[in-house]
């Protein structure tokens, strides 16, 4: 049999987050990244989703390690919650290791997990895999590929990436080693297809540092900045600006704080001498020497920006005098929060930079051009497109044709797919168990797809409860049935429906005792096919309705 | 005293829908349109949302008619519900008047309603008011302005246009009447503020059509667009790009026949000779030969395109072979329900035509470069923007002080807000009632805000019914506490959760019984708190906990 290397996405195909992907050979297992999805807005109550691992839990004797690319949630936010479940060495770079290192705290994890930093350029042994670091472009700092030595070949694994070559940190993506392993050959890339349905390429990073100067140039206002609290190296270009125009920056909003805390005292922020003031501080200096970076970027509820437009933040008061400056997009589906933000700063008076049109904001990921660069250095004989929806999945499999791979080179995956690589072949080689595990307060997992439809249906029409105290002697009802609504109608105003629906669920009630006996499940029955069939005909609702019977 | 004028807008300020303006003078009174709004995300279980119109029942003795600006469901969504509150005769074009008789006829309203059909150009005397009918380009056949003319002077109510110099029905916006108008002098302005982020202009409608001939154009595919089903002028443009290119069409969808019956019945819309066919017959003809039109362009659950997409639609399978043309841009809060319809149709193969950048869809509101020709040719000594969120607003206003008006002459006002108008002044004067009524099932308005904050907490963590039997004679409980549970856990995973929250609760019921005697607000709050914090403490969760104490 021709030996076989198998990758398994976890997480990441066919949606945006949650990237996680195995990779299988001669027995041992090595994971790439371990990140989290946000919830739809039909995910009622759920406050993040998680990919499922049950295949490594299963397989934890022959895991050999987890490599991270970068420090974003979608890549490192399933950490905490997978390692309780499932304790494996982290590999990573220095960056990304001081963001892990935070969340293993609050998880009260340092302890228990072994976290090895390794530098950009460098490789590490994990059992018969040899992962080697290559320095990569992204928004944030500290990003790598992987390159994947087995004795059957190489497997390129982008994870996030740009081309930027002026880039803030000064160091350019590692394009000479993309061009070395084509050389030497490479037998899969797998590569992000976030940006692959954009043509041309992504601006370099430094183009939004210009946009700041000019909105710097001349303003008498407070300028507050939001963005990701984890693009460092947009934040080093708010600082750059505020030192050349003699400004003061304070920070504001934890998840700002605790990254800026990280990334100057690792060196990957260089705070301009006397910039950094607390923000109980910098409300002494006059307007136009100050600026306040903060998060809330994408209209997040309680978001110190939030705060501040909503009047709710304890020491930031805004107004006329003041320019925010959204130094950022809208994630798909926050559209409605972030333009509510904007809004509500426009009421108070404040100026909001917001343009799409005015450079205010860059992607990290590639665009079409960038892509068939990296196709192009790489040369891999097999291609596998990641971390995207169908669609860009399917635009990416077309940009490769359209470079000359045969399509019966290309998979195109899902998660869970165990993909199957022999030397001449790709495959798609059954499944593994795969999918969304919901995080819910202490909870991970206990929220499955029966309480999501419940809650669906409540948030919907609520809920009616019908009480039945039924004799345990004779069966007979004890008393009239209690009807008890919540979310369903404003019962001041229902006094004769909540009449009605009680001498309705006591003619069910009656005609079932008489008939069956001591029967709860048939009373039950009855009772709820009746009230329900009765709200619906006259409310055109459809409440859930939960009979509950007390036998005394 | 100086004579009056009031305006009050009941809808369309601070948000985009359920347009609806009174206008007041000489103690008569005219409304201006009568939308509906969708719910947003947060609005569980809502269908639709109409304007408060307390105040026009309350004065509805001195209301002279209802005034309709064109046939979009937010200027006309809300008349069915507003009529049978308040009966008011209602004019309109013949286009919006074939619409709006729809909308009565599902009611059972038509014969209880007078429906005036008026055409641009001409004039209605209602009251104290003569209504001049103006004709305007949008994105719906036979939309119109409006100049409402009074002993005080004239207003301009813009409803929603564009300037479109090449439209489909050859009729440009009556540019010359808005000249003729500012010249005799405009009272004020009241004008579409939609696109006002906008700079230039919007494209003309013709340049869709040419999209459409290129994507015709040696296309082997059976081919499928989807658009607004109101938005007549491009669906002609399908038309006549089938009967250019010997296909022949057939439409899907609901809204879609509806509206297409309408305007060829009227004679809004030419059909080429032998082009349409049923599409149930569409079918036996070959793929180039077909195209399909269909309801679905902003990803609506149920919709045709959306069941073609997730192989429930009855006629018409798709694949291979099939390309789709989303002639449609998604409306803010709509783009993951969009995203999710296009990844499904690239999973079955289908081609997907969905890129801005392609000129596949236009506004039908006008951009900064043409609401500057409405303010100059009107010259109003008053101004005050309609139709649109804060920012919106804002930005009009300073697009109208950039033109050289005074600041003192807008007026940034809220739904509710009564605005004065002397032949001098322009203030805010108090408000009237005004905001959100909601629609959901058969019901409109008997559910409101403490209905809405119980479908919220019901959907984010579910719900904890625990049932009391309590002996009438002496209080104590007659058996052991019941806990059914909806939305919170899954039960068979959580067996240990429920016998403890039995014996929380039989706790806090002993503790209260013996202290307080028969007192049942006591007891529920007492074993409502215990279980509540209970939970909280061991799962981080919040669910509405319900007591329920049946005395026997």
């Amino acid at each position: 049999m021709a030996e076989k290397l198998k990758i398994i996405p976890l997480g990441g195909l066919n949606e945006i987050g949650k990237n996680m992907t195995a990779y299988e050979y001669g027995g041992e297992i090595i994971v790439v990244d371990c990140g989290m999805a946000f919830p739809g807005d039909d995910m009622y109550g759920i406050d993040l989703i998680i990919p499922d691992v049950s295949y490594l839990i299963k397989n934890r004797a022959r895991i050999r390690g987890l490599f991270i690319t970068h420090g974003h949630e979608d890549h490192v936010g399933a950490i905490p919650y997978v390692l309780k479940q499932l304790n494996m060495p982290i590999y990573c770079t220095r960056f990304t290791a001081g963001l892990i290192k935070l969340k293993l705290e609050e998880h009260g994890l340092v302890k228990s997990t072994k976290l090895i930093t390794v530098e950009p350029g460098k490789s590490v042994r994990a059992g018969k895999f040899t992962v080697e670091f290559i320095h990569v472009n992204h928004s944030i700092a500290d990003s790598v590929a992987f390159a994947i030595h087995t004795h059957m070949g190489t497997i390129v694994h982008t994870g996030d990436f740009k081309i930027d070559s002026t880039p803030i940190d000064g160091e350019v993506i590692d394009l000479a080693r993309f061009g070395e392993l084509g050389k030497e050959g490479v037998l899969a890339l797998l590569a992000d297809s976030t940006n692959v349905e954009r043509p041309g390429f992504t601006p370099s990073e430094k183009t939004v540092g210009a946009t700041f100067k000019r909105q710097f140039q001349g303003c008498e206002d407070r300028i507050i900045v939001t963005t990701f609290a984890s693009n460092v190296h947009r934040i080093q270009q708010v600082l750059d600006a505020a030192a050349a125009f003699g400004r003061k920056v304070a920070v504001t909003g934890r998840s700002m704080e605790n990254i800026m805390k990280v990334s100057t005292e690792l060196g990957y922020m260089k705070v301009p001498k006397n910039t950094l003031v607390d923000i109980n501080r910098i409300k002494g200096l006059p307007k136009n020497k100050q600026v306040i970076v903060t998060t809330g970027s994408q209209g997040e509820e309680m978001s110190a920006l939030y705060r501040m437009a909503f009047s709710q933040h304890k020491q930031v008061e805004i107004g006329a005098g003041d320019k925010v400056i959204i130094s950022a997009s809208a994630i798909p589906g926050n559209e409605v929060t972030v333009s509510r933000v904007i809004n509500e700063l426009f009421r108070k008076g404040v100026k909001v930079v917001y343009d799409r049109a005015d450079m205010l904001h860059v992607s990290g990921h590639a665009c079409q051009e960038e892509l068939k660069i990296i196709h192009a250095l790489t040369k891999p004989r097999f291609f596998i497109p990641l971390h995207g929806e169908q669609r860009m999945l399917q635009i990416h499999s077309q940009l490769a044709q359209d470079m000359g791979m045969d399509r019966n080179h290309i998979a195109i995956a899902d998660n869970g797919s165990v993909i199957e690589i022999t030397a001449k072949t790709i495959k798609l080689g059954g499944t593994v168990p795969s999918g969304e595990v919901y995080v819910d307060g202490s909870g991970v997992g206990d929220v499955g797809a029966v309480v999501m439809r419940d809650r669906k249906r409540l948030a919907e029409d609520g809920m009616v409860v019908v009480v039945l105290p039924i004799s345990a002697h004779d069966g007979n009802l004890l008393s009239e049935p209690e009807i008890i609504t919540r979310g369903f109608i404003y019962v001041k105003e229902s006094g004769d429906l909540m009449k009605e629906l009680q001498s309705v669920a006591r003619d069910a009630a009656e005609n079932v005792s008489r008939k069956r006996g001591r029967d709860d499940g048939e009373l039950k029955g009855s009772v709820k096919s009746a009230v329900s069939s009765y709200l619906f005909k006259t409310t055109k609702r459809n409440p859930m309705v939960i009979p509950v019977v007390t036998r005394l």
